[in-house]
């Protein structure tokens, strides 16, 4: 029998997976549950969202990538609550997908890491109207939409209809929504634009909302102020101070305003996943779990949680929801795991900010590494070789140079299409009266 | 206004987009109208379905395969029924996904290129079960079904339940059958082999179930003894003779006997799509509908149907269902409209057979051409590369490539994702009371 520690990891994103990874030669046994089979790259999920890259592009099995780490093995599960009295770990049952019987799993060691997931600021009613854009799901039903609003537009006889449908609302101006707007604008004005026949793409309103002052308020003013004159030369509209109130089925409420489209998509807030209500320990309002100093819940030495489920201050400040942070948390539960079990005192977690960059499109973007800043192409080519090299696997690195170097030479987009069986542009999701997000039934076409 | 005669194409499949590119120059409008937004290379499909291929690598937009050609447009709509009387294409209403209201469009030429969907004989309750490999959506479900079996086995305690979440039955021992059953095999013993730690996937055991005497009867009797040896080869427990009597979430049923499993595949039947029926013309049993020697509909000289979704003897056999026979008729209508516009007679269609093949797996397949008759490996790289030569685009071509060099040398799978938002094992789909096939509600996952 086994007696090394049983190291439980729930999640296999930028935080679980660099964990599970750095404990490769640490004497445990390792369990890596996720709730899919894949680990997801992100930072390009939105590529996905707009036709350049395919789902598989940007996605590996988690049982390859942890195929030769002979102390790991893989779950796929959800875990839905963690009896800490008794070292367990709850998977499945209720708050499970059907069919899936409430099991339990014993911990030497937990690590949770199920990162988050899209909030809507208590307006979970406009989920359906704007869907955001965490997953592999969300980022083809938006591909859906986009497209289909184009199809819908090139048959609609009626000119304020066909406004409405080529008119595109992000709401949200932090790095998600400003990749998106860039996306849309270049889908429209270079894929697009020669494709179709009664109307014209490029006659595509993008809109691009954002609450506060300004956009992308994480970076250097310098370098914000560049994001903005790039999107704006994109052709993106982009208001600041814009208020959203409601979103329906119509468009988008500013107060009195009304901006009427067909297609909204949310990149405004993020919450942690609904695991972390459960824990019983103390959390923020997005949920995020309030951890110690080592990464550990508080009162459970064993229990450990990193990346955006978490709320850590530094310097007073709480560290942003970006997958350096997950990452080198990760590590450092690693780290950690194996000072306890070498009879060393932990370390505290502190984060080593090496720079940041938001991309707005092609040849558009803007970065910021220590002291150097950097806009427009330079900006781009640091982000493009960046997120190439850092992609998991030799396959989906060279997957992805291949589809852009063909998308940035042919302006073409290899991953057009609308999937999923249903032409209409009503929404895929309504909301149950038990408040529960509930997909509509499709109805299977019958030609 | 234009006054050149209106060509409306009704699918973008095989035959009908032969058909709009063959009338590239002549003097006609033409309008190619597809349910969705993409052409498919259906021969590839069962390659998404194993996880091998991406979807995007198998479809192109059909806006950007005619953006060229200035006499063709392109619309994403759902034909549900033809009004010769007037010469009008009835589209959406009744029968089209909701959302879709009803329109009508006058035409000169009525071209009907819908193809087939698949049939279960009357037992459409079995597809719930058993899902058939028709389209994008079909086989992604299908690789969701055949990649959870293995990660519910990898966690199932009970030998028995375990037993039956690694066979896999495929019906129909057709080159549909031969494919899916050879590429299952190839999954478990090659791809996902080193995956696990609990389960071994090279004990999956795959069955390959035929009605008739022998699998591939089209071919040439050797052919088909070659055929059964290598997948045989592959691990493939093929029968044959074994009719199929129900089949419900427990298994197959053989008669008597029952094959618990938990992954069913139906390769067995096509019929043509249900416009057929509303066209009120003489159709066979699986709604095929009989066209004249011209290719045109009985009484209808300007209305045409090629391709899957009709049947046409030629020396008193009908052709079969493949794209070749599809093409063929293709441009044989597109010689017809010409020579009418020429004031010429009308050719009378005759199917010219450059022969057939069937892909088994890796260095595995039969081709049969004229005299020449190819097994193994020698059929597998002309069966590559007919199949890479013939698909649409440069990119997909290149992507396919690609893909299959890199799953060739390193035995991975790079489209390995199993996408939908449900971790179940039950069936997505269900029957309605009205004998409507509804998808299921699936529940949204909270974490």
């Amino acid at each position: 029998m086994n007696t090394a520690p049983h190291v439980v990891i729930i999640g296999a994103g930028f935080g679980g997976l660099t964990a599970a990874q750095a404990l490769r030669k640490a004497p445990v046994q390792i369990t890596v549950i996720d709730r899919t089979n894949h680990h997801l790259f992100q930072p390009l999920l939105y590529q996905v969202a707009m036709a350049g890259l395919s789902p598989a592009d940007i996605a590996a099995p988690i049982r390859s990538i942890l195929r030769s780490q002979k102390n790991a093995s893989v779950l796929l599960a959800e875990a839905t609550g963690v009896d800490f009295a008794n070292h367990e770990i709850i998977l499945g049952g209720q708050g499970a997908p059907d069919g899936q019987r409430q099991e339990r799993m014993k911990y030497d060691y937990l690590l949770l890491a199920t990162g988050g997931r899209t909030s809507y600021f208590g307006h979970d009613d406009w989920e359906q109207f704007a869907p955001g854009l965490k997953d592999l799901d969300d980022a083809v039903e938006i591909r859906r939409r986009v497209l289909m609003a184009f199809e819908a537009a090139e048959k609609e006889a009626d000119p304020k209809r066909r406004r409405e449908l080529l008119t595109f609302v992000v709401v949200g101006g932090g790095p998600t929504g400003v990749e998106l707007a860039g996306a849309i604008a270049e889908l429209a004005n270079f894929v697009l634009a020669r494709d179709f026949r009664t109307i014209d793409p490029e006659a595509a309103e993008i809109l691009l909302l954002e609450g506060g002052p300004g956009i992308l308020p994480s970076f250097a003013p310098e370098l914000s102020e560049s994001a903005l004159q790039q999107l704006t030369g994109l052709g993106v509209k982009v208001r600041t101070g814009a208020q959203v109130t409601k979103i329906d089925e119509m468009g988008v409420y500013l107060g009195e305003e009304k901006i009427c489209t067909a297609t909204v998509i949310w990149g405004a807030g993020v919450r942690a996943t609904a695991l972390t209500q459960s824990l019983g320990v103390e959390t923020d309002r997005a949920g995020r779990v309030i951890v110690q100093n080592d990464l550990s819940l508080p009162g459970q030495k064993n229990a450990f949680a990193i990346g955006d489920m978490t709320l850590f201050l530094q310097d007073g400040k709480p560290l942003p929801g970006v997958s350096p942070v997950a990452m080198q948390m990760g590590n450092s539960v690693a780290r950690n795991i194996q000072n306890d079990l070498a009879g060393k005192p932990r370390e505290n977690f502190r984060y080593f900010d090496k720079g940041s960059m938001a991309t707005i499109g092609r040849k558009a973007a803007i970065a910021e590494v220590g002291k150097l800043k950097l806009t427009g192409f330079a900006a781009w080519l640091f982000w493009l070789g960046l997120h190439i090299w850092f992609l998991i696997g030799f396959r989906n690195r060279f997957a992805v140079m291949f589809n852009w170097a063909w998308s940035y030479f042919t302006y073409q987009r290899g991953a057009r299409l609308i999937t999923g069986r249903r032409l209409s542009l009503r929404p895929r999701r309504s909301i149950a009266e038990d408040g529960k997000v509930k997909q509509r039934e499709g109805e299977y076409q019958v030609q």
